[in-house]
């Protein structure tokens, strides 16, 4: 299938706020999504941006709905590792049911990790759930490593009210 | 015991560059940190930063060395999540054996948490190694969800070669 990827403009995020939904339902967490196609303008196409995202697109003649061109989205951002330094973080791989197993998927990650290499990142890292075999597969045929499994790295968050009361107990300058 | 945490400048990369060797150590890994003082320098302190610091330091002669007032550091940056927003990453924490016990630690993570809420972050999130036991129950005593338990989210990576392949293979623009 013909699919080009390209950087997502502003007016994009209606359409990855919608791919954002489906990929939180994939991921069983639909209600955990609190953020629209407004805050993703907001935070992803100011000054400093929070993030970059690509798209994937399909000629309008191949899409069931024709409504849509977009038919996937990566969005990530620049991290760092004070052991070896820059690195790209893949916060999101998404392309939608009726177009995968056409190297799309694939397409996108290849794009982040050039991206990334631009910016002399020397990793690219992201996170799946334990039950997602098919993207853990899907990374793993591509030389990923799982340092959960490897090193015993977890996961760790604060939020909510355990944030605030953190920050509420900083020191005074 | 007397301390002030205050934003890293460039001139502090050699006491962070030591730190971060010594946290490496610590955490069983010391061959795998590959960048100097310079790095920090050169990706910390341009115009667009890959990370923020802070440190925390201690009145002269209050150190056993009278060398370093410098004691601890707490290197951090922004990330995004697709459901909720904008984030704050610790990537490291660390103060000096001496200096443990006094709230110095303490005084780092509320200090990344207040600057985290004033930039409208909702999460502060990290990683710990799972036999890292003090740091767990550390964390785990403010408030801190381990994802890794309880949703299973794995850490996943892409360097050296693996990297280089899927950047070669990325689709022409």
């Amino acid at each position: 299938m013909d699919f080009r990827v390209r950087a997502a403009t502003k007016e994009d995020c209606k359409d990855i706020s919608r791919m954002i939904m489906e990929l939180a339902v994939y991921e069983k967490m639909p209600d955990q999504v609190e953020i629209s196609h407004k805050e993703l303008e907001r935070d992803g196409f100011c000054q400093n941006p929070f993030f970059e995202c690509l798209v994937a697109e399909v000629p309008e003649d191949a899409t069931r709905t024709e409504r849509f061109t977009v038919v996937g989205y990566a969005l990530y951002f620049y991290t760092y590792s004070t052991w070896r330094g820059r690195a790209v973080y893949l916060e999101d791989l998404y392309v939608m049911p009726a177009f995968r197993g056409k190297g799309i998927g694939k397409g996108l990650l290849c794009k982040v990790a050039e991206v990334g290499r631009k910016k002399e990142c020397v990793r690219l890292q992201l996170s799946v759930l334990d039950w997602n075999t098919p993207s853990r597969d899907f990374y793993a045929a591509k030389g990923a490593q799982d340092l959960t499994a490897s090193e015993g790295w977890h996961f760790i968050r604060f939020d909510g009210q355990n944030l605030d009361k953190l920050a509420n107990e900083a020191p005074k300058d």
